[in-house]
């Protein structure tokens, strides 16, 4: 593995520089006035870039999963009844938190591949006239099948239900590469972690709490200590923290808030739009399929890529690594062995895509499969190139 | 606030640049085969750091309140009787995170500046004839107080009750930086964190479980998942991890430990013995006393002294930011307004610990203390010259 | 310009993070005792990579111009007459400067693309029966054409004409990248420098000079202070420099030497001439063709490629950078506007190669020159992945 | 020698982290139009710090000693006279590389602590109608003794003399410490390194050329080309460099003029001064004397500290260093043995200052010198807390 290649994972992403420092500072007296420069500015950056003029910023030294554990304890109940769809290896992931923390989760089964079926959704809300389902689950995308679903949709199957479910969004590795409107949408909790689209180091698991949940966590009964918003909440009202920070993340935070805002948000995702089309137009080159059923679903953060039946995809990504020292993921759960994931968010150039598609090219010729070198490469570099002027002249 | 000045708060402390560059590492893929040689190494060097030979390290992306959380959710059923003293804030903080997971908490209130009372544990432990109470909670070193109790003592008392309980110990500001004995002490959990003793960011929540603590794990019914040692394991057992690690956090400390254990842990102790014994020489010379009631208590670690009555304490610390750069501790809870803290852990030399000295003379003469401008830095220069042979020899 | 994308210039090279590390070093009182271990082991790690028991060398804080003025100014005196063949814009510059400390330079020009006439210079040392050339000059890599002259050759034609001129050798992009054999071919003053095969900063100009180039020192009268290397032995003597070193780049310089050594120098050399094969092999694809006269010439560091009559090939290199953010190399003299360069030394690798050639293509195709997308990366490929396996046996 | 302590070096400085950031930067094209927005401001920036509107500002990578040579090769002839006291060890140097270089030097030998002698100056350039003298060399800041000298007071002595000689000022030690006016001092040629008050690494040579001296370069006729500031006017017009630039270098020393003007410069001064007072109400407190023969000589950038007779004050840098890994500037030349150095020249803080202070003192102690613990560090400390609200105000 040579640490000279840029990573095609779907996070950890390849990092700025400029965010690797900002995360390197030395040592702050977090109990100092200097800290409230560092928090409070990365929690307005974090509100900003999901699109909310009132959500509460809660910011806890953990991953991800930690902001899914935050979501659901601060909000219920034991025993509480919740709704959600598993589409891949992360919505199964939160489905068995919920189970482990004594929740009673309606499952909707999908094959992977699929998008949230806002339709069900719509149907088992709309049955439970005894509203004694407090929450509905959505994963924003899926990063395990590159699957993107419309949030808006579900958004509207729940009002159309007339139920007063709280929606918590798992927007992982959708936040900060593609659209996300928590305000429009009416999500309650929002997650997210440091190592996607912020491009920083894992460590921060990014929360956001509408009112309405924030009126639940009032009366929400499941145990919580180390995630307690409410500890969050009064500490952040005097520029402190509960216990002790992870001050260089949140400053990395801080200045990855910056950038991304600087280079304006639809820059942002039409940049990630741009690097996937290539990455798209490569599969497609290859005779290959995405993972994800159809055009709608793909993902602009990652690409997950199914492979011919009887060649297990694993192979390919063991080889990237041995032989030529590049990270692409591996298929996980329903889809072990018969995709493999391209990450392509982050600030990732074209000239970078290029080096992952010709690689993933290599090793697909290597291990026998029916590709013919440089195809999927000249297929994406025809996306860049007649992308490229167009990109720069939106950035001016 | 000058970054070009030492901090003396106890923790986050100094970094030395080696380990701040060790944690600013290139993304790594974490489920390659690489990840394996940051991981078990890590692990490796805690468990020999705290002198065990069979603990099995688990380690979190979050604070050491998080160490606090695992230990008790991961052993303890709902309802469970543990047994606490409350002689200082954090001890405080570790009984309310009990009684907020359901917790029954026999607390054994000090005056703080004391230590543990071994002998009202074994007491109460011994009362307990139909054992109750499942585990004992210790603050190995109070950092707000700067007391270190005596473990040992702690587990005397327990064998000498016959109480199976378990013992649970907070060395978040003891472990690196002065003795501690997992398996001689029978410890059944032990709680640190990243950014004390290792020298690091925060981020990490470390811990260790014996046998005994594992066998609980197998019947706890404290809901947990992000925290769930299980995960943990199972995933650890493959080179892997149940979400995404802190690689760079996880890299610092195998290079933490790495430094450590090449100095020779007597050498690191005796190393912050000797930082201690200056600056409590100059406390002495400032003609103040320290918080800890007595020698025995004297941490290695973090000093809080005590100023005069009628003194608000945290003018001190206010004043030493605002005008020379410098921080300290303030005093917390009991003792806020009445103590001030000079932390004195991690790689802090005799010339920097000086300035620290020099810096709170400053301070207490520029805000009316009767302290005479040089007279600390004296006593502790005596201390360092008459002792600086002594380590240069020791270390060859 | 994106600082995510690797650099294809040749030198200064895209630079290890651990040699940045290395350079970047806190600051180190050079007069103490800790400076013998960064200055020894960097001129020891020379004299092993330049092939050489004996040379003795002398590390300017400079460029590797000032290399060549130390090689000149410390063995010549005014008037003398030094014969020099003119195949690029480098050994150009090295001619204007001995003509501008007074030498008189006996200029053999020779097409560029083509190498060093050895047979040339022959004739003009044979007919110099008064040995009044005092040095012959000689470029080992013509960074700007791409050419690699063989010394082992002119050292023959010196050697029959039993001529005693001094030999130097410019191998400022040919040292660390490619074979030079300093004790083998009789090199009398071999020059590099820093941001080259060492892939480090510029900022160090790097010597050796042979028993009898240091004998020649002694009575050279050409004026000299800062690059006297007589000051340099003296203080090298002590452990100690004439003046202010840079001692970070020093350091760098030392675990360059490490890591080049470490890796094996036949390895580090087929390493360079398999990234060059695919750059080569993409060249091919294209239907263009090499600067370099014939394939004996090709240079394994820099590849200087032809564009078609009436095509300015400056804007490619205009274009990468603007569109692609790219850094290609311009041509430079005679051959300005006629050939653009790829850098390919240092740590390149393959995947970091095709990305380069894959951006090459697309300026090219967007430029209009009657180029196949894919092409040259599909022939770089089929190089790469051919060659990946023995690469990977060969590092065993 | 810990990299935790600050060093007191008179250069290299302690380097701010920003600095150290700045220089340390990716590989960037020093042939692309980026190159302009470091070089361009960098130069910009060192014409505002000397004071002078009309300098031209020559930057080469080397050290201070290069820009010696700088300015007597592009300006003199060979044999022509110059005149020089000689105060110290680096003024000693100058002279010797003028006569190394085939000049003529009439030498004004001083006692090492006194200043240039003005009036002295002034008696050779009224006897000298022919006009034969072609420059006058001064070290405004003698680093071997700190001794400020007067420039002023010398230009006024060459007007009084109506003398057209150059006047050639090295600044190494002063510029960006203490003021230093080119265009009111009439200076034709100013010298300094990137090391000293721009707080960087060393490996820049900046010098300043005024239009006289500019002048003077056509007719120079000392043979030069690496320091030739003829081929440095030329491609600077294209935003070029001569040969390969020390880019993260001059990007350092961009940031560096920027952080200094955005201080202030006058700011920058009594920053200085201020640190220097107390390390000089130190050495009063300890009963001792600087080499600088009186007040009006001190260095604020270093100093020069006599020790008793029959003392040999080299081992005191050598204790320092060996026993508490502290760094200070031995004695050199005329003074080796007499003296021992304090720098305080850079982004020193008082308390950093303070560390060194008590340093020194204990080396003192431990050498058996009638120094008492504390007695500096007190005096100090008095002079830091009974300015440190002026500064605040003063930087407001």
């Amino acid at each position: 593995m040579s640490f000279q290649n840029p990573v095609f994972i779907p996070g950890p992403t390849n990092m700025p520089e400029a965010l690797r420092r900002a995360c390197d500072m030395p040592t702050l007296d977090h109990r100092s006035s200097l800290f409230a420069d560092i928090l409070q500015p990365a929690r307005a950056g974090v509100q900003e870039i999901i699109r909310s003029d009132s959500a509460e910023i809660f910011i806890f030294p953990a991953s991800g999963t930690g902001g899914w554990e935050t979501a659901i304890t601060n909000t219920l109940n034991p025993g509480d009844k919740v709704v959600a769809a598993r589409n891949g290896m992360f919505s199964h992931r939160w489905i068995d938190m919920c189970q482990r923390h004594g929740l009673t989760v309606e499952v909707i089964d999908v094959t992977w591949g699929e998008g949230l079926p806002a339709d069900r959704y719509g149907e088992i809300l709309a049955a439970d006239k005894a509203h004694e389902i407090k929450a509905v689950l959505a994963t924003h995308n899926e990063t395990a099948t590159g699957v993107l679903s419309d949030i808006a949709a579900l958004r509207k199957a729940m009002d159309a239900a007339g139920h007063p479910a709280l929606l918590f969004v798992d927007g992982v590795s959708s936040i900060g590469s593609m659209p996300f409107e928590f305000d429009s949408w009416g999500v309650d909790v929002a997650v997210t972690g440091s190592q996607k689209g912020f491009m920083l180091p894992a460590g921060l698991a990014i929360t956001a709490f509408s009112d309405k949940a924030k009126k639940a966590v009032e009366t929400a009964g499941l145990p919580r200590c180390f995630f307690d918003v409410r500890d969050m909440a009064k500490t952040y009202a005097n520029n402190g923290y509960p216990y002790t920070p992870a001050v260089g993340l949140l400053n990395g935070l801080k200045l990855s808030c910056e950038m991304l805002l600087s280079e304006g948000l639809d820059n942002v995702f039409a940049r990630h739009a741009r690097i996937a089309d290539g990455v798209r137009a490569a599969v497609s080159a290859w005779g290959m399929e995405l993972c994800a059923a159809s055009p709608d679903l793909y993902s602009n953060s990652v690409s997950a890529i199914r492979t011919p039946d009887g060649f297990d995809s694993t192979k390919i990504v063991t080889h990237a690594s041995e032989v030529y020292g590049v990270a692409f993921g591996v298929g996980l759960g329903d889809v072990a062995g018969k995709v493999f994931r391209i990450g392509h968010l982050g600030l990732l150039t074209d000239v970078m895509a290029l080096s992952g598609i010709a690689t993933a090219e290599m090793c697909m010729v290597d291990l026998g499969l029916p590709v013919t070198l440089g195809s999927g490469v000249a297929a994406a570099q025809e996306v860049y190139r007649s992308t490229a002027g167009a990109m720069a002249l939106a950035a001016e």
